[in-house]
């Protein structure tokens, strides 16, 4: 495969990468990095978990441009633990150094009608999706779509947040208004059998490596539980993991990705059944249903970024058996007691102060004999 | 098992955790301890790795009284990377916080006569030894155990730093000058057939859990290679675990201790051989040869240390597989490209500047199949 991206020099160890997002992902990156040992300097708006285990970091906010460039100058590339990176901050950062993945799979990405429709122009099917200015061009989507269906919007959604389901004898005005009136896409719901995901990497030389298909259950929108292998065929697990690989030659990314996806029926002609994968949302960006991979993996999803973004080989994607990752949300963390007294949990703690409803606080992982 | 220490409180997620010295063994406690949600303040009298993943530092010497009360008030317990901290040191952060391993434990691996006239007192075999106070009973202590043998500071020694070999025709004032004419031992050399350790740790509550046995190659005094499992018998494996469980709870230990132990065939009466475990030295501190555990074992070494100190349960010591560790020392830290390139290789850099002649600069652990 031909190198497609601009050349530019391998980082070496002892290099300082910049991370946006002072987050839980943030934190697990720094991490990483610093076991191959890369210094992190994280810059984010406000003080967060990443800033306990990094050697630098820049409090201002993504429209500081003074701060950015400041920051940018300090370190060897850019990247983010989050895909809504405001368009202008990326630009003032890439005045100054790499950011990676760039600005195309961010764009890509931030948008849902444009995720869509790159998705759909690379052959791979989605949702059925319409495109959502007003309450006029709802109806017309509603009319197209059919009911139920999601309104989302087209920015800034994530974990449930700025979508609301349109259901028989909704007031399409009402609802379109809910979501403050911004640009969204209306889309068909999908009767899926699964809910997976696949985290891989691409590496500035173009080549690819996918970690093993997960399974994921959520509760409240929000992820509760990934369980690996999927349990789909082969086939299916090969097909998924295929779709992700051109998703990632036709962004010409580096670093890891993750791509969620449903699993769905198929009646055939002749009467039997097929499993068919339907692709759901890109995150560009390590994700929580690759948690598992700390522990469970002989490379977790963290380094595997920092080697892409370092310019270095990927490493193996190996599991080392069955594997249980289970969210601790909010109040979940008190769980921590018990579960550091259970033989085999690998508990993570984010080091959060406030254990708020909703919120992210750690995660354990099991690593079980395969089945 | 009784509890046989001072009830303290046990630690809560998001307290933070004093470590004395800045090297690679702070730096992996530190990660170890942002995992579980547990902050770090690392102590140094220089700069060093560990403070690019520390919450907070000191830089300050081991002598600044003022330094150390002020560092003690500001965390809920103190460990250490190296077991030479000074006693007046130990002594000042013990007034002001709990001081583990405790100062029993370091008192008593400080100082190798103290060492090994414990370990004996237990009942454990050690390698002959004579104390040594001056040319005249280096005179003695060689006449007592013969040549060759080693003679060795009784403090401050590492990695074949303070020692010398008493060989026939060696002059003994001059060899007992060349280490600076202190206060010294004489060792018998026991000619052993592997080179084991035994990883282990001890709870507040008085549990015990070890690693499984590692076997050591040394090249100039200094690790090169663990193996992991030692390929020594279940009963010998078994016989070094029990004698590290009896030190442990001799020293009514809290922490990850390493017992560096030779293995010796002995002949039998009756002709047959059989295996002999002799300790050659404490370590009250996490271990070189117990890096592997990071990517080989359910739970890290150093996870287990900060379980052990913040009083939590110690966790599973699973093994993923057959283990080879290996450290990069010097210039062996150039092959990191070739490293990052190599299926399954878990690649480690400790961020240090310089690759100077000795220094360790990372490691590689291979997890592979069991035969």
């Amino acid at each position: 495969m031909a190198i497609d991206v601009p050349v530019r020099p391998l980082l070496v160890p002892g290099a300082t990468i910049g991370i946006l997002g002072s987050g839980q992902l943030g934190r697990m990156l720094a991490m990483a990095a610093a076991r191959l040992g890369v210094k992190c300097h994280i810059y984010a708006p406000e003080p967060g978990p990443a800033f306990d285990v990094a050697a630098d970091f820049t409090l201002a906010s993504y429209e500081d441009e003074a701060a950015l460039a400041a920051f940018a100058d300090k370190v060897a590339v850019v990247t983010y633990e989050f895909e809504n990176v405001p368009a202008r901050a990326a630009e003032v950062l890439a005045a100054h150094c790499p950011v990676l993945p760039d600005w195309n799979a961010l764009a890509t990405s931030q948008d849902r009608l444009t995720e869509k429709q790159f998705i759909n122009s690379l052959g791979i099917a989605t949702a059925p999706f319409a495109q959502v200015d007003d309450a006029g061009s709802l109806a017309r989507a509603v009319a197209q779509i059919g009911r139920p269906a999601i309104l989302k919007t087209r920015r800034f959604g994530y974990d449930g947040k700025g979508q609301t389901a349109i259901r028989d004898g909704s007031d399409l005005a009402v609802q379109f208004r809910s979501l403050g009136g911004v640009p969204c896409i209306l889309e068909g719901l999908v009767p899926f059998l699964r809910e997976i995901s696949v985290i891989a990497a691409r590496a500035a030389d173009g080549s690819f490596a996918a970690f093993d298909v997960c399974e994921n259950e959520h509760e409240h929108h929000i992820l509760a539980a990934t369980h690996v292998p999927a349990k789909v065929s082969a086939d299916t697990a090969a097909q998924a993991i295929h779709i992700v690989h051109r998703i990632l030659d036709g962004l010409k990314y580096i670093g890891v990705i993750a791509v969620e996806m449903f699993i769905v029926e198929e009646q055939q002609a002749d009467g039997s059944k097929r499993e068919r994968v339907i692709v759901n949302e890109i995150a560009p960006r390590v994700h929580n249903s690759g948690h598992w991979t700390i522990d469970g993996a002989t490379t977790s999803q963290f380094e595997q970024h920092i080697r892409a973004i370092c310019g270095w080989p990927l490493g193996s994607t190996h599991r080392h058996g069955r594997i249980e990752m289970r969210n601790l949300i909010g109040e979940d963390t008190n769980l921590w007691r018990d579960l550091m007294g259970e033989s085999g949990a690998c508990v993570h703690l984010y080091g959060k102060h406030e254990a708020r409803a909703g919120r992210k606080m750690g995660h354990v992982t099991r690593i079980l004999p395969e089945e």
